[in-house]
């Protein structure tokens, strides 16, 4: 007698691949870009969210905060004018495809411009999940370490666009943005990569200019 | 007819608790005090070890470095002259129970004092895996942010043991030392918390002082 033997995590994986392409169908045909916010916890991810979205102001943007608990981003983020939804994923270490679509669906995103999935604090879960976001974006900040690449490889291999983020601390933290960026584009040779911080506003003109003109292509329905 | 409901994650995590004691009553036996250090991508668990192994040079250390991938920071412990094992999780973001033993019985524990296990920098899944450790602890970094146990209450709520490192950084990242340890003893009044900087060696003597205190009790049989 045949046994069948049920893969589990490829099932599970292979699920979640068909609901992240459900959702890049919805937001092509609703021109609107889905962008997942990955990184470590502290790596600033709030904090850049708070330069790009005034700095882009002529659109229309949602923010998703998902967090393990509490709701201390997305207070943050509402101040800012953005339609934001908070999402307990309930001790889960990352979000997936259908909890990202649960969570669009009851924000909405009529008139939306751009979400930002700002997803759980953590470089090895989220990387494992895709979302249907357009744009991977992941935020590695300088007391991180430059090194990260090499320890965290599947996070780096599947980003998009890596940003440097606290870059005022880069000689305080013997930082090597060099070495890192090697370490980057060994793993994923077209990753865009750019050196911000948030806190003096460094770097954040180049990151805002880099997530307009992929806005404007989604207007343009591409 | 009944249909069985089979409760995948609670069966998972007593599995895990029933390894977790064997593990526990082992090192007890062997006066060997086993040590599950926690803490973000880059938070200083190496850098921490750094400091910690060299001022317990009258006792043998063993450390068992998890990694997704690499072996960056085994190499780095090896030279301090511990004893070192390098695991890979292959993806995994977490240790658990099982891991953990496979890694003590691989190493070897003969003789050793004390063994750290260097988890995956994660602040979300290790939290949820005992691994039979004496203590917990968990190394939050200045640059992160005092929030830190807002957002990620499970792991401030387990940990025996908080260390806040990088503190030299405190007046560059706005850290307020009396809002986190305040949040911390919100999650977990009987939580130890020491703030220390591996790089300037500040808190570090407070810090081995307090493991020498624990290793000694093992010695004891305690």
């Amino acid at each position: 007698m045949e046994v069948e033997v049920f893969e589990t995590k490829e099932r599970v994986l292979a699920d979640n691949d068909k609901a992240a392409a459900d959702t890049r169908a919805l937001m092509r045909g609703q021109r609107t870009l889905l962008i997942n916010l990955m990184g470590s916890p502290g790596a600033g991810k709030t904090s850049v969210l708070s330069r790009v979205i005034p700095a882009l102001s002529e659109y229309k943007i949602g923010v998703m905060e998902a967090d393990v608990d509490s709701d201390v981003d997305a207070r943050t983020v509402a101040a800012l004018g953005a339609r934001v939804i908070q999402l307990h994923t309930g001790g889960l270490c990352h979000m997936d495809a259908d909890m990202t679509r649960r969570g669009l669906d009851r924000m909405g995103i009529e008139g939306l411009d751009a979400v930002f999935l700002e997803n759980i604090g953590n470089l090895v879960c989220p990387a494992e999940f895709e979302i249907g976001a357009d744009l991977r974006m992941t935020i590695l900040s300088v007391p991180e370490g430059d090194d990260k690449p090499l320890k965290y490889p599947l996070m780096f291999t599947i980003s998009d666009l890596v940003v440097v983020n606290k870059l005022d601390t880069a000689a305080i933290f013997d930082f090597d943005i060099d070495a890192f960026k090697s370490r980057v584009l060994a793993l994923n040779p077209n990753a865009e990569i750019i050196a911000i911080s948030a806190k003096t506003g460094d770097g954040c003109e180049e990151l805002s200019a880099f997530l307009r003109a992929l806005i404007e292509k989604r207007r343009r329905g591409e």
